[in-house]
């Protein structure tokens, strides 16, 4: 029998069981007063405005383009013919740590001009909640940590390696706010099909 | 009692579970042989190219993203300062049908200058899969079809509201190519620590 | 006396001596006729999708958002939360060369829906020209070509060498288009002030 | 006879001339000094980044492609796969009024990091100015003020009205940007052809 051969694909598996084992931890944990309110913020708006810096941000951008195709009148940041944010809208701001510097300086702008802020977060405790009007907490289980301070670490190390940086909080964000599109598709009565033809043809 | 008030979030929760069911599949149907030859396309590239349509590109872009935290040469197409495809480069395509228009032009182009095309798409007989050189399939369940074909139908149309449109590609796409990352972390020796310094601090 | 230190800056001079000549030519050149028809299609439009490829796109984007500062309902093809062009609709297209692969497509596929076509050019017999209900052919003087063809080609290279690839076509596009919003501010009878309120406050 | 038909385009042309006017005089104003040390900034850099808000990006990104086609190693602030900047790198800030707040911030954020500042403004006096290594002011004659203030308001406002918010500032400095363009193909050897090739042949 020869070996494999090839590079190893160990840590796809693993990586792909932390990702899912996060994500259902995320499900188990998420506060329904908080996606309630969200989802109420997203409806009450005159317009949704997204921003997120990073990873967060395409996140934050993939959520703005589903919401378009549900016909709201959605916006995203910093893109080209995105205008002026006024009292009564929303803007929706996407951040793991709550205190992404650029973010919390657009947020400070947003509630003084008027508007509503509802913020998608690991961190419960931030100067981005402090200040939202809707805070919707996604996080799931991290490494337990056992008596054994050393083997915690390092089991939290592994853990960090199969999914580095904002990894597990960026997917868990985009995963609840698809379900959260879910929710608004009943809300509004929409269907695929009337969704498929806002879906931009040129690109 | 007053029952609770507010929207409902019984869609959060069933969009929830069809997600992670979804992504359980996928990383059981994952392919291990297409994984390692997709990893070694991603190795032996000079520079690579990321590419996609709609909410596909913004996955490939936070691929793109976390390959220039490992320190990979790597590019999005369309974006300001993306150079030249030249032989000896990978262009990877983010395509959920294996057959966008606009993605099909960009990997022929590539094919012709003699670049490699690598491919994540949800369908193996494409247009795209049958032009690149590594195809990596992601696909989970899609509802079993049982005897019952009016019940089957129904199961299908409530299972496609709770994820519309490329919704279940994109989200597996994103996590597969996350879970590469990991795998691509070991192979390159990289620490989250080096990752966190390549981190972009201007954005 | 010593010499002036540093690197020369002759070309500078020059090239910006060459700009401003070929934009003085290219207001001379301007086909009213053309101008007007082009601002009627504007006003006439029920929605405005702008787009082009390199350079020509950021033309493109440069007027889109003076469009939305002046209240036009407009879009840029390819951003994130630009919806599906329909019937009624404006398509303008930026191409010097009338050819661009991307965007003969792109229009190919906007006539096809119903939409009418608006191009910026510097070639009256293109692709794109032939598909457009209305046309701005914006070009300033070629280095006038006397009897010696040796020295007509060798000026002629020279003159490259001071606005090499497009840049003589992007920068009169965005000087012209530039010109429009002029007339279109009198023609909608908005003021400055009103602009600067529909200026993006979050960037 | 019957007079022409459609809308006007009275001011198209005087605004062609207001733009055209200006460019000449921000030509004679363009001081040699600065532009050799802004050259100087740019060929010594290790890296580039380039940056700025509204259409001043876009007239940044403009200027970046070129650099690109020139083989300068250029990035974007805010784009996909842009790394971090480190000591050594420059940053080139485009910001009319030198104050731009977002920018500001960047600027200072760049400066800790221990790269270098270059900006194109149209104030010399503002915090960007500053702070930066390299400044290069682009700016053309205001409506020269005679002795009648009210006619020289008068004036000025209908002056706006033909080149409303930063346009004659934006186009100045992708005018004078791509005059830099020019010397720098001479100070690097370039060919139009060599840049050609570099050109991106995905979009």
């Amino acid at each position: 029998m020869s070996p494999p051969r090839g590079v190893s694909t160990r840590r796809v598996h693993d990586s792909l069981d932390s990702i899912v084992d996060h994500l259902r931890g995320a499900h188990r944990d998420l506060d329904d007063a908080q996606a309630r309110r969200f989802l109420e913020a997203l409806l009450e708006a005159k317009r949704i405005f997204v921003m997120g810096a990073g990873r967060s941000g395409l996140v934050g951008r993939a959520f703005a383009m589903r919401l378009m195709h549900l016909g709201f009148p959605v916006y995203v940041v910093g893109e080209t013919t995105t205008p002026s944010v006024r009292r009564g809208d929303l803007v929706v701001a996407i951040s793991g740590s709550g205190k992404t510097l650029s973010i919390v300086e657009l947020g400070r702008t947003a509630r003084e001009i008027g508007a509503r802020l509802a913020l998608v977060t690991a961190q419960r405790q931030s100067p981005l909640a402090d200040m939202s009007h809707a805070v919707l907490v996604v996080k799931g289980p991290p490494a337990s940590t056992g008596p054994n301070d050393y083997l915690a670490r390092r089991m939290r190390g592994e853990y960090k390696s199969l999914t580095p940086l904002g990894t597990l909080f960026e997917l868990t964000a985009m995963v609840v706010l698809d379900a959260l599109i879910a929710q608004l598709m009943a809300l509004t009565g929409s269907r695929e099909s009337q969704m498929k033809k806002r879906h931009a043809v040129l690109e």
